[in-house]
């Protein structure tokens, strides 16, 4: 139903063998990214994805390794025939930060908007999505982002029958709209059950683990969060640096009732993040320690979900 | 004596197994790129080079696939523990294309100076190689660039010796200073031979096949020039786009007469550039159809060449 691929997982510089830290999302034919950090265009291809029908990109901060990638992405996205605007949605000072790299893409075949986050949260509708974003606590302005696709409840056509409601008004109905029909108001609470647990999907970096990103990231299908430490001296450096370590992502998620974690974001000196899988999974055991384009496809609760990770 | 690596032999975007079009060259301890498109910082890496001691950044022009990697590669070079500073020479306008792109890289830990080309043919050291850079016919400015390093002649130690000229004199002699020693002057050409064949190196992309550049490549050891295309309908491709096709770069490096020929700036559509091979030849013998990090180190005539390519 939404397809997630995580197109990177360094953080601070590309590596040969990895891309850094970047999240596409696919759901209903459009496509959404977040952060594009240099390289992250030749992550898209090797997962054999499309760029056209990126409709929207949401900027965590500006740092270089989370957007200096932008001007090739979207002249890879007018190379492969975008016509319709493209909106990029990130803190206070996005317009500036576009407009500097666009100087060399200064002619697209696209129009660019641009939307700054100003309050510490805000919701919008991106690629059918709701989402949250959420501000976090690094060195400059960084946002974290929920997207829930909410699912209405199941459909009670022995109700609708027994009520007499006409076939034809059945579809609207479902759809969530109220429908009169003379003197007869029919409306969808009628014959649907209660929602049904839909999907939500929260992404972190960079930052410290502050309490707000718990609430954030609550009962959250996939929660994908930086872990750039994981070695003994990584709560120094974490602090230091304003980010966390792969235990501070492991705790967000065992307090924020999720239902699996992808760390990310790993620093460069970090040679094999694997080797600390174990003392992650003692505090939470849906941990997952991430390759690139590790893949998820996230299903409704009585549908299955399909995961791997590239082979390359 | 001169360390050459082609960087990538890709034009207009990155693709998985082709980086885009960049050389790096290190002479005396010291390192120059021409050009740095998105992900060449990546593929120094693999090539195992240092980001420290690049002191000049030559660029061609500024479509994005020629430098988009820039904030990269100077944050790269900031954490390689670069301080001194970086000079960036390009067409004019370049000091607005890198101010743009350093809206994302505001902190370097050295200075950038920027200097605009501004003639038809320029010419200036950068690490202690005569560079001459000269215009090219493209969609925009741009600039092909040549390398030399001259060699002096062989100090004849006879000849100082019969002249009497003191021991003491004769190094600063050889490195060309003239000596005064009381009523007595020697200069160099009392001791040395004439100069020697010194070595060569000329970087064309992105231009049509104009006829300057054969004057500007002449005699050089190594000519490293765009082949974009190379299919029968080549030639009408790039006449439009202000390219040239791999049988327009053979016919210069035959009429500049140079030792080797090197093609790279495949177009992203070229899928297997080495079936044009045999074709390329029959104008031209020495032409090669390059790979990413194809290495070459340049040495005077009587020492010997090493070249290889990336096994990757």
């Amino acid at each position: 139903m939404i397809d997630i691929t995580l197109l990177g997982t360094g953080g601070m510089m590309p590596l040969p063998y990895r891309s850094l830290t970047s999240l596409m999302i696919r759901y209903n034919g459009k496509s959404l990214l977040i952060d594009t950090g240099e390289a992250t265009q030749i992550s898209i291809r090797r997962r054999g994805w499309s760029f056209n029908p990126i409709d929207v990109i949401l900027i965590t901060h500006f740092h270089a390794d989370h957007i200096s990638g932008l001007p090739g992405m979207l002249l890879a996205m007018g190379n492969a025939d975008r016509t319709e605007p493209v909106t990029i949605i990130g803190p206070v000072g996005l317009e500036k930060v576009v407009r500097g790299l666009l100087v060399i893409a200064p002619r697209l075949p696209f129009r660019v908007d641009c939307i700054e986050l100003k309050e510490n949260d805000e919701w919008f509708n991106a690629i059918g999505l709701k989402c949250h974003a959420f501000k976090l606590d690094h060195s400059m302005p960084c946002y974290g982002f929920s997207m829930s696709l909410e699912r209405a409840g199941r459909f009670n056509p022995e109700a609708a029958s027994k009520m007499e409601i006409p076939l034809q008004f059945w579809r609207r109905l479902q759809q969530g709209e109220t429908v009169t029909d003379g003197d007869k108001t029919y409306t969808p609470d009628m014959v649907m059950g209660s929602a049904r647990k839909g999907l939500k999907l929260t992404y972190v970096t960079d930052t410290r683990p502050i309490d707000s990103i718990i609430e954030a990231a609550r009962g959250s299908d996939l929660f994908i969060c930086e872990g750039m430490y994981g070695e003994a001296d990584g709560d120094e450096k974490a602090r230091d640096k304003k980010h966390m370590t792969m235990y501070d992502a492991a705790r967000l998620a065992k307090a924020a009732e999720v239902r699996e974690l992808w760390l990310t974001h790993y620093s460069p000196s970090m040679v094999n993040p694997f080797e600390f899988s174990d003392a992650v999974k003692a505090i939470f055991p849906d941990a997952h320690i991430c390759k690139d384009r590790r893949s998820i496809t996230l299903n409704f609760e009585d549908e299955e979900n399909e995961s791997g990770e590239d082979k390359q």
